[in-house]
């Protein structure tokens, strides 16, 4: 038999596989192995060939099943053995998706790589929701923001971001939501608008908003809950039912 | 003949038409009409049924060929007249595509809407480059700012994004690149790694790399143009050539 190894990554989107590329299925469709992460739909491996090896390398939130390492192996030992390597990851690889540790891994065994970027959920929930990220008169830009950092603090970003009138999107930080609430009160910022999306783009898909001030208590009387992004920045305010909400606080 | 009238706002993705949506072809397949940009590619309308009607809308950089107000009366117009109306915009609808402006006037006649978002080229052309926007240790968040604001002057924004460690990414900014180059070199920011990418994932696509303070003779020699992204980072050092293109420079 003669391998050629190869290792693609893949964005498979912010989860409803519908929002995955016609190259992301290419690449599918051409894998000898596929290794999947926890936030891959499944039913996206059912474009892969009869002979195709499926494994899961789960990741969730912060929880790694398979550690990184293990799957930066992984990638190697299969492309050398089996040829062609798909890494199915959630959202874009590239958005905080460790893909770029995974090719430095791979390069170091002189194997060819490609990217089929994907939609991240940063930009794609967002925009479901009919939350533009960008607006003129509004947001000349938007920055993207990790909640988890490597030190478990708070990105040193946030606190210049939070200065800024940049729209703010933060992944994997639901569980520091109430930092950053404190964050921006503390900046006087706690009129500004504020949404959450748990499921983005799924069946199950929830959307809350206010403003920072009573994001806390609203987030916990609907019972929002990871996987959720936080979207921070008078766009929200352009979602078409803000205006109800607000309403209903201040009657409240 | 019964019309429902409604407009979905659909990401083409960056440019290579495989880079849409398998729910944007769909949307595509759905449509009465299509409205479409300068960036998009053409082959994308031929998913479209027989009978849609196809109009080009074309927005090339800042110029407009039919202006903003234009397309969000053409949109009403048609989803009154015809039904279903896809607005097929490049990259991401939200991302400095205007989207917002244009859902704000349809929804002023209780039309109905959607958002299929789209790979925004900020996220898919350093990806296919694979150049990682974030990277552990390296940056904790990507910045995707406009080049093009409407007073016409660089972003505000962009002179907070200088002093942070965030990956940053300036579309439709190329005609501003001496200035921006300016500006990092006046925060000391001369040996950043920076890189332009042009006419991203098409057959013509080009990268070229180096330092704030040696690209703008490398961006004349190798003769870059419009379209172009703008990436500024230590990411960018990850790509492949990176090493050998600063190599160059030292011996130059």
């Amino acid at each position: 038999m003669n391998i050629k190894p190869k290792v693609t990554l893949v964005g498979a989107g912010p989860g409803d596989p519908e929002l995955i590329s016609l190259k992301g299925i290419k690449a599918i469709k051409a894998a000898d192995v596929i290794l999947y992460d926890a936030l891959v739909d499944e039913s996206l491996l059912e474009y892969a060939n009869e002979k195709c090896t499926k494994i899961y390398v789960g990741k969730r939130a912060e929880q790694l099943s398979t550690s990184q390492d293990q799957i930066n192996q992984l990638l190697v030992d299969y492309a050398l053995t089996h040829g062609h390597i798909v890494r199915l990851k959630g959202g874009d690889p590239f958005v905080f998706g460790r893909g770029g540790e995974e090719l430095d891994f791979v390069h170091q065994f002189n194997i060819e790589t490609a990217v089929v970027p994907g939609i991240s959920s940063s930009i794609g929930l967002t925009g479901i929701q009919q939350i533009p990220l960008t607006y003129r008169g509004i947001s000349e830009s938007f920055w993207v923001i990790t909640g988890s950092t490597t030190a478990g603090k708070l990105s040193q970003d946030l606190y210049t971001a939070v200065q800024t009138n940049a729209t703010v999107v933060v992944l994997m930080g639901f569980g520091k939501l109430t930092e950053i609430v404190e964050l921006y009160q503390q900046r006087g910022k706690g009129n500004l608008p504020i949404a959450l999306i748990q499921n983005g783009s799924l069946p199950n898909e929830k959307i809350i908003m206010g403003t920072i001030d009573d994001i806390l208590d609203e987030s916990q009387e609907k019972r929002v809950g990871v996987p959720a992004i936080i979207v921070l920045g008078e766009v929200v305010a352009k979602h078409r039912d803000f205006k109800n909400i607000i309403k209903k606080f201040a009657t409240a």
